[in-house]
């Protein structure tokens, strides 16, 4: 039984899934949360439906790493350490330097650790999570999985943005997208499902969850996403403001006393998008029944939130010259059917139908959504970045 | 012999057009340059071809407006004051107050006044120009034709930002948009040569000048705009950038040690766009040639600008869901005869083609350029923006 894992670490927490490979059955998954903090909590999901739950104090990353194998030996998951031969670590930024996953040694990972200035908050938090696993598990094949590389296939009318070209020369001020194990995934299992190469098709993938990107994937290569230099570009998200004028920083700064632009930029991620619109929730299920109790903020965030993935799915049809398949994917594009429906029905002029037979109700299942008619395929397609991840794993083994 | 005045005051200069209406001819047009500096120019042109040039002192625009009429006078343009009957001004920002052209009256001009926010340098210069008009023509009708009281037609969804609501409420952050003398005038005129009533049309009218903006028109209402709450977002331009990640403001100011959000909006503003990318101009004919000539970074900034064109032009085919004529208009849209080419070449799944028989070559004078297959038509329609002012003030005489 070869096992490979797939690791997403955070500053204080480490996420897991665990894979048998190339069964890619999924044994286990779980999350050590509060680490270095009192109360650490570690959590593993298995078997049946089974949750294993403990509260006890992890001081790092590394300590969190053993824990979590240890209790995986003591819950008969494995039986010993020796069964990983194989991690799978996401990582946020990979910059221009990565253009596909990449089995790690000490200079990849200073690579990815220079790379911080691009995801001050997850590049740092990755890197300690595969230092971590690289001490407890020295022989098994360490695989960098980057949000990013998917994107590096963006010709340069798409990831320039028009500022002095010396921005981009000197600073790497460019479009660098996100999501990118997800729009991967998606659109193949898409052409999959299609019948046809990849190579042929133009598709457009809706990744819309919490954080929301549109990526267009023509021939299977990304050739424009729709988040930027960060993921704070974009559609509406649920915390996050997408575009807007730059203009509007130093006014609103100026209104309401904020007085550095870090802290602007901070209610742009955090107090903006969905919740900021409806005053309610950014979880598009509260604004939704919000909407339908009456509330007209909530009814403009959901409105505002359709129309900015239409302009997006639009854009990229443009940037294709055609499309063959629209995938909705990740939490609102797996279990919104309202919004699924909502966003379709404002631009069939491009070809595209839904059919609200096949998609009212529908969460979660892979599912073809047009009508018959549709010129343009419209699927509902659960991503799996873990499994996305296992896969690079056993590739590059 | 009715004649009206079209007036455009900067904080240092004033243009106008002198207009016989209703018959809509040009009588002259001209420039004060320099107003309240030394060695103020003042600039007529007039009958078939005649330029008249003075270098004088000119203290402010009440004296501006008095050496205009004087000159005029000794130009044999105009016998005397008295034959002016009406100035049109145009304004800047209009807010949400001014959903259309308003007879000036006090309090009208001090609304106009109370919008300077909005356009810290267009409203008070606008304001001195209406009010140096009304102390040396006291008795004509005066009237504010505002640059965004097309757009006030938008609905929610597309003029608001997804940030906090109350940054709406409270400050008025919204979306405003710009040209929209320009894009009212071309977008009717199009109707007229469709021979189709304008209220059965969705039209798309790119105003691509040294400031560019792109606006869906459906139904004769602008239902959506590329500029935002200023004319910095959208599409590149001459100097500005258009659209970026927000997130780019901090990083870039750090980097290149920018101090603060003003200056940093400055760069946006004057040294990005065309200009910021090639390194050679904001012109785009200086652009062009320097492509033509080999310069790469001159090429991948003719590639952004009909990469961003094309992006717009895309989604307010969604926003209309569907598009009847697409309207190039403004310096480049009416002489650059290869940008639009490039533009509708790269967006033919959305049925529209371009004639390059009648394109190429054409300049400033208004021809249907789709080939007679295109479904969509696309038209070049010169701009008059003064014509549209004396028009309104005819309206509302």
């Amino acid at each position: 039984m070869e096992l490979t894992m797939a690791i997403n670490a955070g500053s204080s927490s480490l996420k897991f899934k665990l894979f048998e490979m190339p069964a890619e059955n999924v044994l286990a998954s779980g999350l050590v949360e509060r680490i270095g903090l009192n109360d650490s909590i570690i959590t593993i999901k298995y078997g049946e439906g089974d949750k294993f739950n403990e509260v006890l104090d992890i001081d790092d990353h590394e300590v969190a790493v053993q824990m979590m194998l240890e209790k995986l030996i003591e819950l008969n998951i494995i039986e010993s350490y020796d069964q990983i031969t194989g991690a799978g670590h996401r990582v946020v930024a990979g910059g221009e330097d990565f253009s596909e996953s990449t089995v790690l040694d000490e200079a990849a990972i200073q690579k990815i650790e220079d790379l911080s200035e691009l995801a001050p908050l997850h590049n740092p938090a990755n890197v300690t999570g595969i230092r971590a696993f690289s001490k407890v598990l020295p022989d098994i094949t360490s695989v960098a999985v980057f949000d990013t590389s998917f994107h590096t296939t963006m010709p340069k009318e798409n990831y320039l943005y028009s500022i002095p070209m010396e921005y981009y020369e000197k600073h790497a001020a460019r479009k660098y997208g996100a999501h990118g194990t997800s729009h991967d995934f998606v659109a193949n299992r898409a052409a999959e499902i299609y019948g046809k190469p990849i190579e042929d098709l133009k598709i457009i993938t809706c990744h819309l969850g919490n954080g929301a990107s549109i990526t267009a994937v023509d021939g299977g290569k990304s050739i424009d996403t729709s988040m930027g230099f960060t993921p704070l570009a974009g559609v509406t998200m649920g915390t996050r403001s997408g575009d807007i004028d730059p203009s509007l920083l130093p006014y609103l700064m100026e209104k309401e006393g904020i007085e550095t632009i870090g802290e602007m930029v901070n209610v742009l991620n955090k107090k903006s998008g969905l919740l900021g619109l409806s005053g309610v929730s950014s979880d598009m299920r509260d604004v939704e029944d919000a909407a339908a109790e009456g509330n007209e903020d909530a009814q403009v965030a959901l409105d505002i939130f359709a129309n900015r993935v239409q302009k997006y799915i639009a854009q990229y049809i443009a940037m294709m010259n055609g499309v063959d398949i629209i995938v909705f994917t990740a939490g609102i594009g797996e279990n919104g059917p309202d919004m699924r429906e909502q966003i379709i029905n404002g631009i069939t002029c491009f070809g595209c139908e839904i059919d609200p037979a096949k998609n009212d109700g529908v969460r979660g299942k892979e599912t073809e959504l047009n009508t018959d008619d549709s010129k343009v395929k419209v699927y509902l397609i659960p991503t799996d970045e873990e499994l996305y991840i296992a896969r690079e794993v056993a590739r590059l083994k």
